[in-house]
């Protein structure tokens, strides 16, 4: 199978990702933090490692700030729920997720909360900024920001916008589930105060796995229970990560998370961004040569976008085009992509997209036959 | 290792449930729901088929009303926040873990809700359900039950307890942690409203898994988020089970725990269950000879009991005996067990308890080496 749909969750998984994930289910299986044995405190330690692999990897503070949770949506809602307060507004751009879009809709609709949405200029940093700055009220406690589309690649100034949360003491939380492990993210530097991203893509974990990474600002939790320690309270405690981590995690599933962040580490963001960007270039160019392939941005530069691509193929709905791909033993993503906001922006909110995602494991032969195929598909539709 | 601290998490794991994980990690890195690939399509009628299993061995309507969570405290505050309203008021046994606790305690604090505890008396069903009775109010709307104490093993009688909240129409929410695949659960007999469990205990599935498993009660949601479907809308969908599986699931976790079902079923939960309480009742005998040994009950008996068992060794705190045994390369659980109520009710608050717990793999050989190892610790302990 040719497998373009990375943005989705990356695949493979590199090899000592998937032994670690089998020796976690050998060796390891004792609830770490709930047992005092010599191999679960070797386990609690690894975990605590990949914590520190995180911390370093997107300039956090400290270990403890890394939480895990079950994925990047339940980390966009621990911090949406935890933050905000009733009256509170917040401001997010118009390229966001339904991870940020349905927990906040919600609270909107229950009178909890309002929120505007800002309009992204794609690669005008300063039109951007403006089109936050111009939200602002007296309420507003928050800028939700998603570092990249993961419908269109577009990558969003976050720099510029922690800066102006800085200047405007807000709160800053960017989802940075297309760009963790992809390009840089430097949450200090930033100013992010809460970070939200999958285990699962840029970093090579497996599913089951995503992260929420603090600058400390407390958080209201939405899930309690136990947590290994401070048992006899009946109060969740407050320091990190255990104030957010209640129940039994997904220990082999950090284990292997682990490795996949050394697997990133090893190969550097720096030739894995590039590598999978001269993919998608590829991709962009050898399509646009079909008349009947519509993009919707200009050839995906380095710095202005992840390798992400959005395409159509006209006259036909984006299901079409990757049934048509599915049955030729290639996997794309097709429709909404759980972001109807991006596709308002960008025109495509009646038939969704084809995407197109690479991983450090495609190859140029991947592009080769996606090119083929969709070329085929175009010829076989206009002989009908 | 000798392993005794199943209730924490069973291990070893079935050979199946560890080859389903690393197939899952070689074939079926796609993201299920999210692409309309063979192998996507695939991935997710096997979790559909879990679903089913699930269903059937716990006596759900329909495979639709499994809602696969982090663990099995995410599905217990999945029902506590998403059932109650302002004003309603709840009953809980007196042996209930922090996952039930720790979230209603918050909520009272809030002047959210309120709660009563019952007071359990093991082994006399009359008065366990009158004790529930006594305190059900005009505002009481749910009893929530474990199913069995993790710290003491000792059953509560769910039938009779489903029965008084079908009398008083309350919903009724059980907690089978310790006891879904280790002894016969039908939640639609037992009238209950909403079933938690771990999947990584009695259905030896992965860390990382848990279960929520509704009649059909409608629950709002705590988490919202990209769900695969319905991506236009910014609402979050009605339909189950996707409702409340929001972002990426543990897919690979989900196909082992699917395996793990099979292991349950395949050797029956009767013949799991009689080989562990038969080593539990052994070590029961064999700990009872020794006097410094304390037990809090008598010999624990079938159908009273799950295989979990509570002791210390008079003199010594519960960690100083189990880092004993550490040391001897015992593994068991010491302290609290994140359940103090069930320690006030049994006077081990001060101290918590030492706690054994077996699982099918568990040998006659396990259970010696650590009466020797208790044993030896007393004499040397006497000795100082």
């Amino acid at each position: 199978m040719v497998y373009l749909d990375n943005a989705a969750t990356t695949s493979p998984k590199p090899q000592s990702v998937r032994q670690a994930l089998a020796i976690a289910m050998e060796d390891s299986v004792v609830n770490p933090g709930r047992s005092g044995t010599a191999v679960a405190k070797k386990v609690a330690e690894d975990i605590y490692n990949c914590r520190k692999k995180a911390a370093t990897l997107l300039g956090a503070k400290q270990p403890e700030n890394v939480v895990f949770t079950l994925n990047c949506t339940h980390a966009v809602n621990f911090v949406i729920k935890g933050a905000l307060k009733k009256g509170d507004h917040v401001i997010v751009s118009s390229l966001e997720h339904n991870a940020v879009m349905r927990p906040l809709s919600r609270l909107k609709k229950e009178g909890y909360i309002d929120y505007d949405i800002a309009e992204v200029f794609p690669f005008d940093t300063d039109m951007t900024v403006r089109s936050f700055e111009r939200l602002i009220r007296k309420n507003t406690v928050m800028i939700i920001c998603t570092h990249a589309s993961n419908v269109f690649g577009v990558i969003n100034p976050i720099y510029e916008i922690g800066m102006l949360c800085k200047k405007h003491s807000l709160m800053f939380t960017v989802d940075c589930a297309q760009t963790a492990g992809v390009i840089p993210v430097d949450m200090t530097e930033c100013r992010i105060t809460f970070l939200c991203c999958a285990g699962h893509k840029g970093l090579y974990g497996p599913m089951g796995t995503g992260l929420l990474i603090t600058d400390g600002t407390p958080l209201k939790t939405i899930i309690e229970g136990g947590t290994g320690n401070n048992s006899h309270s009946l109060d969740q405690p407050e320091e990190l990560p255990e104030r957010l981590e209640s129940g039994t995690m997904n220990t082999a599933g950090i284990l292997a998370l682990s490795k996949g962040i050394d697997f990133v580490n090893k190969n550097t963001p720096a030739l894995i961004y590039d590598h999978e960007m001269r993919l998608i270039q590829t991709a962009y160019k050898l399509l646009k040569n079909n008349k009947r392939v519509q993009f919707y941005h200009h050839l995906p530069l380095k710095w202005q976008f992840v390798p992400v691509l959005s395409f159509n193929v006209l006259g036909h709905t984006s299901m079409q085009t990757a049934e048509f791909l599915s049955k030729n033993n290639i996997a794309v993503r097709a429709g909404y992509h759980c972001a109807p906001l991006a596709h308002k922006m960008f025109g495509t909110d009646s038939f969704g997209t084809v995407r197109i995602s690479t991983s450090a494991f495609s190859v140029e032969n991947d592009i080769k036959k996606l090119v083929y195929a969709v070329n085929k598909f175009v010829s076989l539709k206009n002989n009908y």
